[in-house]
């Protein structure tokens, strides 16, 4: 037998820091045990030979770390290549059971359109059979909110469809850096059909465009074959509304001229204006007005998405475009961030608009505040702000790219449920109770989560209801004690009024305005109408919509739970518990959202609002703020893509093909 | 001081083999210097031990290296972003130095154009100065021809300008990968402004339409401010042709219906309807009829691209579809390769084409041979090939994927040049000579390499050239001893004749038809006639334009340094030296094509064909494969990129986003 015995070479470090007070006056070794044989093997060396042996050792050590990870490293490439090897399978399906129903839908609903009762891949397994006969749970969008709920599901309590016109979802937050490169949009976005493996669900590429709440039907347009468009139902037992919003054009006229950032398609085209308008700038035949023109870079909207975007065009300048192109490029360059208030991210603290107005300013970005953009034309931005005497001017910056990045409407879909409801009256979300049930619609069927949704935040239009409740004696007069008992009933309806019920005892002396310790109707209505307009309803942001999804999710799984029970003891079920109203509040109490911080990337630097703490830096914030984002990553892929994207980004510059 | 001292744990590693004829008989350590540590510190274990003894410094040895790569990965990320965190510099131009006449460009030409003769960076810094007054090297195209010069020629001899549409270089021969997600298209370009960097040259985005070779001017069209097109001239004093070739219909009608694959757009196309057609698959409105249409994808061309086309289709079905799509798409894939000659990968060994025939049946792709395609239709591809009794027969197959991957035609810039010249007769490419000068412009002006440019093969056209230098005793017959010489001459003027020829004696002897021991004049011009037509040009591959682009890189280096010499001792410069031509041809002796090789992917597996040897089979010849492609990369950065690729297909599959 051939017997290959070696000793580590022997390496030993010491780090030794400079005098202090917490320096020890012995030179001996300080963890004897371990150092036996350094102390046996390496005689106690000399002082003055000290700092070289230290060397030495740091050099060894180094080189030994460098030679593990080459190898580590080439171990794992290889591991992984192997793997690779074994992922080509020869392994092929024949004769898949399929219902015949699946290959040819009846037809049926209001439109008569085929309905997809049953799906190709409905029985193409004995797991999938399972699934069959599960409530049909639908989920219309592939966002943050639709995320939430699939990432929360259990697995086999339901029969998930997931429409969607992307296959993919996308990570939002970085939609500004992937718009010049800083990371590839295909590190930002997952398969949705990858996410909804996990519940074997079934995915559907396509867009909802209308609803039959009656019949239970979602009417989804799809591209079939040769481009054409397919219209068809698909059937739900339980919807899901996870449609975000489109952007809100604020009456502006011009708006097709200008860029948007909701989606990587929008980064893409936005990267290529970008690299068109250097490379036009480059051209021999351009004039030095038109260059200065094609590189005048407008944002509006002074919110996180136009802010990161105007510092990630910033840094695209100063560290690549300074480096490859004609100097003079750089040098003409100007980039202008228009907003309607006094301060850039007016949603942040102080502290936090101050600091990136104050970055901006070193950079040379323009920023314009208390402005109103007048209109957008093909090649100028028109806007209003006071001058210096008070009157209200015109400006015009001529410019070859625009972004807008204010406000949010109602998506078509949206807008459709909106319009099918008649107690729907907000202009820009579907309405939903504190549970994020669709006001209006069949109880307990539709649910809306994300931008495309707003809770109810109007308490008197419960006043009926809290005053049957409360009052108790039934004297048509709220006392405090029955004032006590609505607060409860309040913030249980309307979770967000809690900040503004909390003082009960103060808010009922101040509206028991002649003083007889007991609030009329009148009063009690005025109390309510005011406190309803103080909440303010919650943001537009991928927070929200996560958060709530994980709620459906969590309420879903708990409602599959009960189901189960259910079946099990049926004579344990009443008339009441089977209401899917009932049951939907009994299983879990209203929606709740935790502010977890906001955060912004204002080109190498970052600042953090934490609610009662702000946080606000260069570098060590701007990693801060890379490492939030990367724990909030989908999946793990995504994540190593990420990391390479800023790795490759930090060796090599972003990529200056215009593709 | 505090100091801290630790020895490191002992580890050391034992190999150990089944005995085999190499074992060795004893089981004392082969290394006894190195093992000395081991030898005196544990005693030597017995025998029954050893196994576990083994397997605990086996572990406690992978937890170290695993735990140094680590600590090695960690600290090199760290470092990556340490670097990174000072890109971010707030270094800043003011007023770039520019010539007046950059910002204004005179007008003319013969078609009044503005004339680019000074760049608006061509003064601004010292090094850039100093090549405005160098020849002006123009490099129309930005592909392997261009990438071979511009890799090759010095930094400081020429001033350099490339034009090319495209800003960015292509591996074209990954792009099949790339059409189908297996590697990312940004993991194959690299952007020409960061190639030409190290010779301080300069890029134009804009593509050559027409010209002047009398001024000395190409015409340039760009799009400029507002997507308006911008024509102008580039003054060049030497022009390298490397513009490439697009691809050729064979008279076929229907070809627009057809994908192609010579781009990157053209691969983020074809992986586009790719997914299209696995999403419309699966809609619930999509008839089996239809299904089968949609996922039948046909490639025209059995060369290498049609080939690895097929083939990468097949993987992305069974290692992705196979996963995440219902079962039933992958069931009814169709994969069809329509080849007009007997074999695929006909122009290899016939080895490697009866393995990739034996793979493909294998793998259940249809590879119909033998066949014409007749023509493409938006929904199917006709095609004749001769049936069981001899006729010949059409056939249809529907589909809604065609892949168009054969034969080549003139790019419109190679056309409209050899339009303008006289003794361009070549319908397929730019005649050039042996020394790649295009036949026919003034001499040692404008050159050609790669798909676009063709070597002229014809002998006879020399004929009166050849007679007169080889007939020393003007007798207007040769004899052998002329026409040894005379072979000389002709390897000298085509190298590509040289395997003709070298039987030397042989040919003379046949040709020499009535054995008077000289060959008439008539003989002689049958002989070159012959000869000439089975010199078989060289293939349109990357290999070609490569060695094409670095012979000419070469050839410059040369001339520049010649140049000097000549500037340095006035007198010594004759006439005749000063002459293009014979310098040209003094400087360098003809290109010579050396064939290192072919090879193709077909799923699995890969071939080579070395000339002499065939090389082929699975995993090994893939990696092989694919390290060949790593070591051919542009850059370290796209070499980074496709290994992560790599890397990360094999750990979390293609991505199945329809971007």
């Amino acid at each position: 037998m051939l017997t290959l015995a070696r000793a580590r070479p022997k390496v030993s470090l010491t780090f030794s820091f400079p005098k202090s007070k917490f320096s020890r006056p012995t030179t001996q070794p300080r963890y004897n045990n371990f150092s036996r044989t350094f102390a046996t093997e390496t005689p106690q060396p000399k002082p003055r030979n000290r700092l070289l042996q230290r060397a030495v050792v740091l050099v060894k050590y180094t080189g030994y770390i460098a030679a593990s990870t080459v190898v580590g490293v080439g171990v794992v490439t290889a591991a992984i290549f192997v793997h690779d090897a074994f992922t080509y399978t020869e392994r092929h399906v024949d004769r898949v059971p399929i219902n015949p129903l699946a290959l040819h839908p009846e037809r049926g609903g209001m439109k008569n359109l085929p309905i997809a009762r049953v799906l190709v891949d409905d029985e193409e397994d004995e797991e999938m059979k399972k699934l069959v006969d599960k409530p049909k749970l639908v989920i219309v969008g592939g966002g943050w909110g639709a995320m939430g709920v699939l990432q929360t599901l259990r697995p086999g309590d339901y029969h998930v469809i997931v429409i969607s016109a992307d296959t993919f979802t996308t990570f939002t937050p970085l939609l500004p850096s992937a718009a010049v490169g800083t990371v590839q949009v295909r590190s930002l976005i997952e398969p949705l059909r990858k996410i909804i493996a996990r519940l074997r669900g079934h995915f559907v590429a396509g867009k909802a465009v209308d609803i039959s709440m009656h019949e239970r039907l979602v009417e989804v347009e799809a591209t079939g074959m040769d481009g054409k468009s397919e219209h068809f139902f698909i059937p739900y037992d339980k919807l899901i509304i996870a449609v975000g919003s489109v952007s809100s054009t604020h009456g502006v006229p011009g708006l097709d001229h200008c860029f948007q950032l909701k989606t990587v398609a929008d980064a893409q085209a936005i990267r290529r204006r970008v690299m068109d308008n250097f490379e036009a700038a480059s051209l021999p035949t351009t004039s030095p007005e038109e260059r200065k023109r094609l590189l005048s870079f407008v944002v509006c909207g002074g919110g996180p998405t136009g802010v990161e975007t105007a510092a990630e065009i910033y840094d695209f300048c100063q560290e690549d475009i300074f480096n490859y192109f004609p100097k003079i490029c750089r040098e003409e360059v100007s980039i202008h961030v228009i907003q309607s208030r006094e301060h850039i991210l007016n949603t942040y603290s102080e502290a936090i608009s101050k600091y990136a107005e104050d970055k901006f300013k070193r950079d040379g970005v323009n920023l314009i505040t208390n402005a109103r953009v007048a209109g957008v034309t093909e090649n100028s931005v028109l806007y209003t702000a006071r001058g210096p005497d008070g009157q209200m001017e015109q400006h015009t910056i001529p410019t070859n790219f625009t972004l807008w990045s204010t406000g949010i409407a109602m998506n078509p879909f949206a807008k459709r449920v909106t319009d099918l409801l008649p107690n729907q009256v907000h202009k820009k979300a579907i309405e939903v109770d504190a549970h994020l049930r669709v006001k209006g619609a069949p109880l307990g069927s539709i649910y809306a989560v994300g931008d495309c949704a707003t809770i109810e935040t109007s308490l008197v239009s419960h006043f009926m209801e809290f005053v049957e409740e409360a009052d108790k004696n039934r004297d048509g007069k709220i006392d405090f004690e029955e004032w006590e008992f609505m607060v409860k009933q309040i913030t249980n309806k309307i979770p967000m009024a809690e900040d503004h019920v909390n003082k009960a005892r103060e808010i009922f002396q101040m509206y028991d305005t002649n003083g007889d310790n007991v609030l009329s109707l009148n009063e009690l209505a005025k109390l309510l109408e005011d406190l309803g307009s103080k909440i303010t309803s919650l943001p537009a942001t991928a927070q929200v919509a996560s958060q709530q999804g994980k709620y459906i999710g969590k309420k879903f799984n708990k409602l599959a739970r009960h189901q189960e029970r259910a079946s099990r003891n049926p004579e344990a079920t009443t008339d009441q518990a089977q209401s899917n109203n009932v049951l939907d509040e009994s299983v879990i109490g209203p929606f709740r959202y935790f502010h977890l911080g906001s955060l912004a990337y204002i080109g190498n630097a970052a600042v953090f609002d934490l609610g009662k703490y702000s946080f606000m830096g260069g570098l060590a914030a701007m990693y801060a703020w890379r490492s939030v984002y990367w724990n909030e990553q989908v999946s793990t892929r995504t994540r190593a893509l990420l990391m390479i994207d800023w790795i490759v980004r930090g060796i090599w510059g972003r990529d200056l093909s215009r593709l």
